[in-house]
């Protein structure tokens, strides 16, 4: 059977690029509302898609925003279940003058192909619905699949996540199988087993009554704007080291295994500071490598600091009140409702008498590392193996994917973050491709997956 | 002759009332472009009342903006000539629904009369005229007397200053007499002998080439914001000492006497704090008096950070760039250049390697002390304290007011700042007021002022 799919793969790769194309000239931008029919005939053609592939109970499933699009495939008693997501709304194609072909009509060059969506997240979702094609042509699935593909994973996710609390029996299964990451460098298997959590806050300071001028107070009345830059200050220090008193204590280190395999990762820092950030030097905490201060150590971040004048010009006022948007990366060990509150009482401590503060909390997420010793790691890196012939290396990402912190929290299962990007793939910017090699080669390590996955 | 011209203002007061408010009922609002007809409206009448007293040479000066009215009467060779000035445009009288009457209809209540510019500046404008027609009515005036008056104080002046570095021989004089602020109580007759200079500035600071995302680059790459609060608290401390190298050390102190005669001043910090800031505490540099830390200490301070994200909710980016507009507000002995000077090189020392800043001038202004010792000062306190019977206090305003300085610079001239209002007359503000007392008083006193001054 394994063998069977893998040819109707490979004998279809054509058909298969023929139909992502069409599927990526559904300019269904999320964001924007007078796109919200494309996002809706996203949903439908991917629905009519899973439909012909054989896939059971597809619906387009109305909600407060865009469509979530479900099927699912349980006809392997006994076997485990393996819940597929992806996501076919896209970002916003501006700039469009740098864009060497239009966003929504896919180009094949040098190899890859472009389009906004190509790789975030259609292109991966379409591998996903490749390889079950392959697999259902030749009878039921080796394993049971549950699917399930939402329309505002670049808007926030809300109807994904308020379906995910309201009917988490529909969607019951062992694991969660996610491509959206990258691979960490070209040829190189990546599973992606540990992601930071956050929580998003503003600091806002008041001092004076109304606004003053400059001019007739300053010199006696507080100024929100100092208060804030000696509270920033306060919170780090200017290496990069959180100053929140016990914070950093409770962060948990990687393995020394784990710290080993990053060492052993193609990362150069000169190429890294000089191709990726492009500023005079890079920052961080002292005594640890980039790839750990971006994967294992939380971060406190300044966003925006709103508030006073901001027009072009001058005006002397000394504002009454003055915020900063502040973030916070968290790593196993800290909780979202930890930080917070040990960020508040840091600020209180920092507040100057002449002025009263106030730290408000806008979002948060719960960090999540996922074990490397299940039984669908060892599926999929031996899947990943057979395809590149290479052992898979496990990273871990600095950013946050709610969704699966959602799968921890609702259906008590861990998630897979098997991915096929490129570094330089040009997600949420113009440009965006996909390499048509990792296109097809992930249907393969998919098809193998699914396979090893029904052994396991 | 003075006993003449007293006795005509006080029997012309109800006139000198009615015409003031018809002055004030032209909506002279300069930085309204559809109110440019009314501010000329105001111009034209200004002088046509200066022909009806008798001045000569009566003009309005067509300018790139708003016009000038100039006038003199040069009638006493030999004796000191007095530059008087003042501004017949007003300020924007929003927010208009907290007037209790209607801004530009005058109304007289509780000893005050009511109105946009009733204090600022077209009733103490309107003082000088009468004061001038009291004496022309006896003859020629005791001293020579020049006047100007602009119509665009209240949007940076633009016009007079380039009238005064174009054409000083039009306007030379002993000394400029402008009554365009306050007295420091009810009763108490001030002179106001110095103000601050500044510079204003933007501080940009530069990090990663394009703005990043800080769940994927948080920890390695420079957060520009954070880099402008370790630079703001390096340049002053939390207890607002100024921490420019040298930069204190070249701030000249009032003399002895002034200091002793602000000790006099009916000041209650305690008061000050709750009724004119409203914040928990005041702030500013420690072993000063508030009044010695408004009058003649320098400050620095934030009007306003931009850059980055600033609306609603969350964003999670780096941003490339920030930048902090900052004032410096100066005081003798430190010139806008040396302070521009000393700030760029303490940034540039303060920032870290992984960014870069620029310091830009946005504007600057002199910092201006009067001597108490000159015989106007002289002849303004005499007369004062025969209409208040009480010394004049001397105060300084910690503001700036820029033609002051074009005065020093173009004419090389000394300014008298002879100002009735007081602390409450909501300048800029709803209810703008001028109280009636005060302005009868004020034309009592500049009738003296011309007397003396011609006898000096």
């Amino acid at each position: 059977m394994l063998e069977q799919a893998l040819a109707f793969a490979a004998t279809h790769q054509d058909s298969a690029l023929e139909e992502l194309k069409a599927f990526l000239r559904i300019p269904s931008i999320s964001t924007l509302p007078n796109h919200a029919p494309d996002v809706r005939r996203a949903a439908i053609f991917l629905a009519s898609e899973l439909r012909r592939i054989g896939m059971s109970n597809v619906e387009v499933i109305q909600t407060a925003g865009h469509p979530l699009v479900c099927a699912d495939s349980l006809q392997a008693p006994g076997k485990p279940t393996i819940l597929c997501y992806g996501h076919y709304d896209v970002q916003p194609p501006d700039p469009l003058d740098e864009w060497v072909t239009p966003p929504f009509e896919p180009d094949v060059r040098n190899g890859n192909i472009y389009a906004r969506g190509a790789v975030d997240d259609k292109g991966q979702l379409w591998m996903h619905v490749k390889a079950l094609e392959a697999l259902l042509q030749q009878g039921p699935l080796p394993v049971n699949v549950r699917f399930i593909a939402e329309g505002e994973e670049e808007v926030g996710g809300e109807a994904i996540a308020a379906y995910l609390r309201e009917h988490p029996e529909t969607l019951q299964a062992d694991v969660a199988l996610v491509s959206d990451t990258d691979m960490f460098a070209p040829d190189l298997p990546t599973l992606c087993v540990g992601l930071r959590g956050m929580i998003y806050t503003e600091i806002e300071v008041r001092g004076a009554r109304t606004d003053l001028h400059s001019g007739m107070y300053g010199g006696a009345a507080p100024n929100p704007f100092f208060a804030l830059a000696q509270i920033l200050t306060g919170l780090k220090d200017a290496e990069g080291r959180i100053l929140i008193p016990g914070f950093l204590e409770k962060a948990e280190k990687p393995t020394e295994a784990e710290l080993a395999a990053w060492q052993q990762l193609p990362f150069d820092e000169a190429e890294y500071l000089q191709h990726e950030v492009g500023s005079p030097a890079l920052t961080g905490e002292p005594g640890y490598t980039v790839l750990e201060r971006l994967w294992s150590r939380p971060t406190l971040e300044v966003h925006g600091m709103p508030g006073g004048f901001t027009g072009a010009g001058a005006k002397t006022v000394i504002p009454a009140k003055a915020t900063t948007k502040v973030s916070m990366r968290l790593v196993p060990g800290i909780t979202p409702a930890d930080a917070f509150s040990m960020l508040q009482s840091a600020v209180a401590k920092l507040t100057p008498p002449s002025v009263t503060s106030e730290v408000r909390l806008i979002h948060s997420g719960d960090p999540v590392v996922v074990s490397t010793d299940n039984p669908f790691v060892a599926s999929a890196t031996e899947a990943m193996r057979q395809v590149f012939h290479r052992d898979t290396v496990f990273v871990r990402g600095g950013g946050s994917i709610p969704i699966v912190g959602d799968f921890q929290r609702n259906l008590g299962i861990p998630t897979l973050l098997m991915g096929f990007g490129l570094p330089d793939d040009n997600l949420h910017a113009p440009n965006e491709k996909f390499h048509l090699a990792n296109f097809y080669r992930g249907i393969e390590s998919l098809i193998r997956f699914f396979v090893l996955a029904g052994q396991a």
